[in-house]
């Protein structure tokens, strides 16, 4: 319905650059470029499909720094980075040499994306969704959301001047509501859980033809945006693929995507077509796909996460089937650890390499190392991992974990004595 | 006495790029490299001297995307980019058309530091600092702190697998110690004031020859970080320098290492050697250069800090003299700000760019709005402003002010109606 909807009402010349239509990820039926995310004829999700020409190297390197240098490859319009929007990307990658030593690899890099405008891979996303909803004449960004989607969401829509409306569960920590509200957008708080939020979100998008609600009307085009972490971890390698990358999950799109983004460098020529294999981490607390990986399934169970990794507790992962995909056909592996370990992945990181990490982040290298332990990852071949958002925005999961060595009175005898000196 | 006690640990050659020696501020007493910070001659500070050679935008352009492709002008190891170090640096500088229409100026541009690895410009000096003090072979980073250096020295130390001791007043906000301590160094809380913590940093300083404290015994190199600001923003304007420029002021090092890094750029021919004003920004609570400047001193009388501007609240700010230099030679101002107009320049950049910054960027924005009114700011030339810092650091700073729109349940009807459609 909201499909129709807006069809009707945005068919018009839009400029999204290299997009051409969209495809169902099922059977491949074929639509015009239009705010629509499942396909009315087999009811699976919409995917933007591209017509990309040549895209050379010196292209993208004499392009911006940030993830406009890849337009090219994005449906966004070709004037995209004189618009405004929050100009995410070109985050860190970090050759993690302490990290690898404590693994026992060889070769490790973190991809840092807490250097992001609101400090996660959100930014990414989310600018993709704003050009390309700006193009479909939407005027108002919008979101349900627990935490860095709505941060995003609603920075974004200040810096374009646009009206957002991100709406959150009510019983949401005081910090995730002044990080959000601060930007002066329309910031509800609902009465109800997640899923609650969620359905109101989509019965707002389909009533308001004016509310690009970036993860559900306009979500082909902003899952787009996952592409560059894979496209500047390549370029930031030198123009090459790594042997292995370990992403995390919540919804499975960022998985999918990143992989996506290898194998559209390697079409387009821009790297050499090696092998690489695709990890995917999850929470045990809420571990669907690595469940359904284990048991050899192709479909996903839904579960009730019970995690203190929440920006991936996403219960019913939409993409979890094709996450089964990518993860069997690149001959990765799914694995997932207990809070205890995130906790562990957190101080681990930031003690090594000086990366303070969200609890997802703690994810994602809790199960590297588990993967590693279990032969799973090679050791001796290089490895990415995908570190998404910030430690300051959760804060709680270290809280009492760690503190000062010891509280003296102000003499340097004192410390000495702290100190064991 | 630690001066002595170094320069004799330490005299062997060190390998400190383009600079040659030491130089004091008030005679010129001349010294040579060492991990000391103030003349035995005159008692003034030592600043770094150079021998640049000739230095060229391919150099630079050619380097890495942190502040080590300035290492041509930076007291640091020629193979610098090779050492472990957080590799901070070339952060955003954002057009801010929507703040500049609300300022009623016509070209105003943000310094978006909160992109720094700990999301403060701090991570530049203590980059800096490290690196130095690796050459003057010390093997522990220290530093006495209440908040964005404590990180910035944590963080750093950890990704170089050096010891760190950080030194806290014990009355530290919770959120503070706890990004600090994940870095898992010697985190000391002292009972006593910023003041008792300061006065034992020093003293430690001159027991331990092997801990750099990064704002103590190697100031001269820690400080000289701060030019970074200033070189990536003529870098990031197309190699030139901008007209107006506000910086906030809490030691004034800041301020006077922007300038100097303009200096430095425009005298190797990098930029067009154009005139520039350099602005200073202060808060009400704490304002000694502001009163000094107001009253037409040469001197900075001290005073007790009293602002929700925690990170600029040195009552006693070494630098102020020079920065009164400065701010007089380029025919700039400084000007101090309301704790309640810190709190309304926060919300005015998050409202307008999507940037959250913390007080002292609030400080910068709220300044520069009074300046402007006042007509010291010229509307009609291109400003830039220093943010410095990120709002996710001092959330308390708007705990009160923000929040959302409404609380409602979860019905389409229910959104409409707290929004008034």
């Amino acid at each position: 319905m909201t499909a129709a909807l807006d069809s009707t009402t945005t068919r018009r010349t839009v400029d999204l650059g290299p997009a051409v239509e969209l495809v169902s990820k099922e059977e491949g039926h074929r639509q015009p470029l239009a705010p629509e995310f499942v396909s009315a004829e087999d009811f699976s999700p919409l995917e933007v499909a591209y017509d990309f020409g040549r895209v050379r190297r010196e292209d993208i390197e004499a392009g911006p720094r940030n993830i406009w240098r890849y337009k090219r490859l994005l449906p966004v319009p070709s004037n995209v980075e004189e618009i405004p929007n929050t100009e995410p990307g070109c985050t860190r990658l970090v050759k993690a040499d302490r990290l690898a030593k404590a693994l026992g690899v060889k070769s490790l890099w973190v991809k840092d994306d807490t250097g992001n405008p609101t400090h996660s891979f959100k930014d990414r996303v989310v600018a993709v969704a704003l050009a390309a909803a700006r193009e479909f004449g939407f005027d108002t960004l919008a979101c349900p959301s627990t935490g860095n989607l709505a941060n995003a969401v609603a920075a974004a829509a200040a810096r374009a001047g646009w009206q957002s409306v991100v709406l959150i569960p009510s019983s949401l920590e005081r910090a995730k509501v002044l990080t959000t509200a601060v930007y002066d957008g329309n910031l509800i708080a609902v009465d109800g859980n997640y899923d609650d939020v969620n359905r109101l979100a989509t019965e707002l998008a389909a009533e308001h033809e004016n509310w690009a609600f970036v993860n559900v009307n306009v979500r082909p085009y902003y899952s787009e945006g996952s592409k560059t972490l894979a496209y500047e971890v390549a370029e930031q390698l030198g123009w090459r693929i790594p042997e292995q990358i370990v992403v995390p999950i919540a919804s499975g799109s960022q998985l999918t995507k990143v992989d996506k983004g290898f194998r559209e460098f390697a079409k387009l020529g821009l790297v050499e077509d090696t092998p690489y294999k695709v990890f995917g981490a999850q929470a045990a607390g809420c571990s669907p796909v690595s469940t359904a990986f284990r048991n050899g399934y192709d479909v996903v169970q839904p579960v009730k996460p019970d995690t203190i990794a929440r920006s991936l507790a996403i219960g019913n992962p939409a993409d979890g089937p094709y996450v089964l995909d990518t993860v069997r056909r690149t001959g990765g592996a799914i694995e997932d650890v207990t809070d205890e370990e995130v906790v562990e992945g957190i101080r681990l990181l930031a003690r090594t390499e000086g990366i303070f990490t969200e609890t997802a982040g703690g994810v994602t290298v809790a199960t590297a190392k588990k993967l590693i332990e279990a032969g799973k990852i090679d050791p001796d071949a290089e490895t990415v991992l995908l570190i998404t958002g910030d430690g300051l925005k959760t804060l709680d999961a270290i809280e009492n974990e760690v503190g000062p060595k010891a509280t003296v009175p102000p003499s340097a005898a004192a410390v000495h004595n702290a100190l064991g000196l």
